[in-house]
C-alpha cells in the first residue's frame, strides 16, 4: 500500500446506495396503489405534491407517530407486513379525533442494514391500510444508519395530513356534565405497552400457545392496531369529543378533550377487558392502576356525545358501549374508574 | 412473595411516562415561539391544526427526512442544539425545490432513554430554524424505546408541509439544452456521508484541531446544514429546476429534475471544493468518483435557469456560481464531471 491508507468506500462503511434505490422502487410500487387524483408528483421527487380541493375553509390536521417497541415483536416473529397497518391506523385515528379525513401519508424507516425485501414488506402494510381509508402514500424516506440501529432493528415513523372544514372541527368544547362516554373496542394492545410486555414475558415465549388467547402470544401481540375512520365517519356530526387511547391509557388520553372543570367517571364493568390484559396483569403482577395507565384495557377509541344521541349512535356502531359519563370535576382526577 | 411474580411497572421496564410529559412541555415552549396565526391547536392535541389561507389553487408539498449519523457526531460532542437546525433546513430545502414556502413542521425523536433536557436542546434548534423561515413547529412525538436505541443514542425525523400555487410549481419540465447550471455553496457535509467519515476518522479524533479546517474535526462536522429558502425565494420565478444535493451527491440528485434526453456537464474547476472534502478524500483514500456520489463536494443546492437570466440571478445571489450546463444526453450518464 506504500504508506497509503486502505481505500474507503461508502458501501464498506455500511451504507449501500444501490440497496436504497431498490428499496425506493419497491416502496414506490406499493405507494402507487394508494394514489388519488389529487396526487401530482411521483414518489421519487424531492417532495410529494397534493392538490387540496373541495374545502371552503380548509384546516389541515397533522400527526406524527411511531409504533413503539411493537417493532421488536415484529422483528422477533420475522413478520413485517402488518406493522405498517399499525402505523397508518394509529395516525388515522389521531387526526380522526379532530374530525379530519385522511388525505396523505409519509413514512420514515431508519435501520442499521437496509434489506430491500424487508422494506417492501413494511410498505405492503402501509399501502394496505392507506387504501382502506383512501389515504395517499405520497412519500417516504429510508435511512441506513449503521451503528445507530443494531442487527435487524429498525424504527418506523409515520406522518399524516388530513383535512376538515373549520366549522366541523371536533374539539370537545361543547362537552358538558351528563354527556355519555362511549367506548369502541380495541383489538388488543394496539401500539402501547410493549416494553412492559417484553419485560414480563421475554422474547422466547412468543411462540408459546396460550389457551386463553386462542393463539400464540406473538400472534396476539402482533394483531394490528384497529382503525376507526370508516366506522366513525358517518356519525361524526353526533360527536362532541373523541380520544384515541394510546400511551397513557384512558387515564391520560380522555382528559386531552375535556374542558376545564369537567371529569369522567368510568364503570369498568361496562366493557370486557380482553384476555391478553388479564394475562399480562397476572404474569407481571402489575398493579391495576398501572395497567390502566399503560394499556388501553380493551377500549381503543372514546367518543363523547349528548345522552339523547346514544341510541342513534349505537345503531350505527353496534360495538359501541356506554362506559361512563361526564361529571363535574371534584378532586384532582380527571378520570375515575369505579 | 408467596409464589407471586415480582411486581412489574412500566418505569422499571424503561419507560418513564412522567419524563415524557416533562419533555413535551419543554418542546411545547419552543414550539410556541414559531407559531403563526394559521395555527389553531396547541401542541398537546392529538393533531396539529393549521388553517390554509391565501392560495387560489393550493398544492401541498411534503417531505420527510432524517439527519443520518450526523446524530452520532452530535452525541459524541454532547452538543444537541444544532441538530434540529440540520433537520429543519434539510426539509425546507427539499420542498423549496418545487417552489414551495414552508408552512409547518413536525418532529419525531426516538430514543432509548428519555432525557427531557436533551430533548429540549434538540427542540431549541428545531424552533430556531423554523422561526428563521416562518415555519410553524406544530407537533411532534417523543418515543422512549428501551432496547431499540442503546445508550444515549436517538433518531430524529422531520416532516414538513409547504404550499405553492399550482401554476408556480417548479418541476424542471421547461429545462432545455443550453440552460445554465448554477451552484450555491454548502457549509460542509450538511447531513450526508457521516457513516463514511466516522469509519475513516473514528470518534476519538473529533476533538483534534486541523489547521486546514481552522477548527476541530468535530466542530467542522457539526456545522449546520444550510437553508436556502430566504435567499432563493426572491428569484423563484427565474428558476426552471432545482436539486437539493443530499445522499447520492450531485450525480444522483441533479437527474431528479432533468427531463428525458437531457444531461448536465459540470466543470469541477468552477467551484471550490471545501477543505473538509479534501481531508476526507486524502485520509480515507476515497476514489474521486465515490466522493462525488457520497458528498455534496461544496455545492448544497443546484438551480437551473435560462442563460439570459444568469446575470440577474447572480446579482440577487452573490454566492451563486455557474458550475455547468444542460446538454443533450449522449451516453448513459445524466451527469458528467470534467
Amino acid at each position: 500500500m506504500e504508506g497509503k491508507a486502505a481505500s474507503h468506500t461508502y458501501a464498506a462503511a455500511g451504507v449501500d446506495i444501490d440497496a436504497a434505490g431498490r428499496a425506493k422502487g419497491l416502496i414506490g410500487e406499493q405507494a402507487k396503489t394508494t394514489h388519488r387524483p389529487e396526487v401530482l408528483g411521483g414518489i421519487g421527487f424531492f417532495g410529494g405534491l397534493f392538490e387540496l380541493k373541495g374545502y371552503r375553509q380548509p384546516i389541515l390536521v397533522s400527526s406524527v407517530d411511531g409504533v413503539g417497541t411493537k417493532l421488536k415483536i415484529a422483528a422477533a416473529m420475522g413478520k413485517h407486513d402488518t406493522i405498517g397497518i399499525d402505523l397508518v391506523n394509529h395516525c388515522v385515528n389521531d387526526i380522526l379525533t379532530c374530525g379530519a379525513e385522511p388525505l396523505f401519508f409519509l413514512d420514515y424507516i431508519g435501520m442499521g442494514k437496509l434489506v430491500p425485501e424487508q422494506v417492501a414488506a413494511i410498505a405492503v402494510g402501509l399501502a394496505k391500510a392507506c387504501r382502506e381509508v383512501g389515504c395517499a402514500l405520497i412519500g417516504g424516506e429510508t435511512a441506513e444508519m449503521p451503528g445507530l440501529y443494531s442487527g435487524d432493528d429498525y424504527d418506523l415513523v409515520g406522518f399524516i395530513i388530513g383535512g376538515v372544514e373549520k366549522e366541523k372541527i371536533i374539539n370537545g368544547r361543547n362537552i358538558q356534565a351528563g354527556d355519555a362516554v362511549i367506548g369502541l373496542p380495541s383489538s388488543g394492545l394496539h401500539t402501547n405497552g410493549y416494553s412492559l410486555v417484553r419485560k414480563i414475558f421475554g422474547i422466547d415465549q412468543l411462540n408459546k400457545n396460550y389457551p386463553e388467547l386462542g393463539r400464540t402470544l406473538g400472534e396476539e401481540l402482533l394483531k394490528p392496531h384497529r382503525g376507526y375512520y370508516k366506522q366513525i365517519k358517518p356519525v361524526l356530526s353526533m360527536i362532541k369529543g373523541m380520544a384515541h387511547i394510546t400511551g397513557g391509557g384512558l387515564v391520560d388520553n380522555i382528559p386531552r378533550v375535556l374542558p376545564d372543570g369537567l371529569a369522567v367517571r368510568l364503570d369498568k364493568k361496562s366493557w370486557t377487558v380482553l384476555p391478553i390484559f388479564r394475562l399480562i396483569q397476572d404474569r407481571g403482577n402489575v398493579d391495576p392502576s398501572e395497567m390502566f395507565r399503560v394499556f388501553n384495557m380493551g377500549i381503543g377509541m372514546v367518543l363523547i356525545c349528548t345522552p339523547a344521541d346514544v341510541n342513534r349512535l349505537k345503531e350505527k356502531l353496534p360495538e359501541a358501549r356506554v362506559i361512563g359519563e361526564v361529571v363535574k370535576q371534584a378532586g384532582a382526577d380527571k378520570v375515575t374508574i369505579g
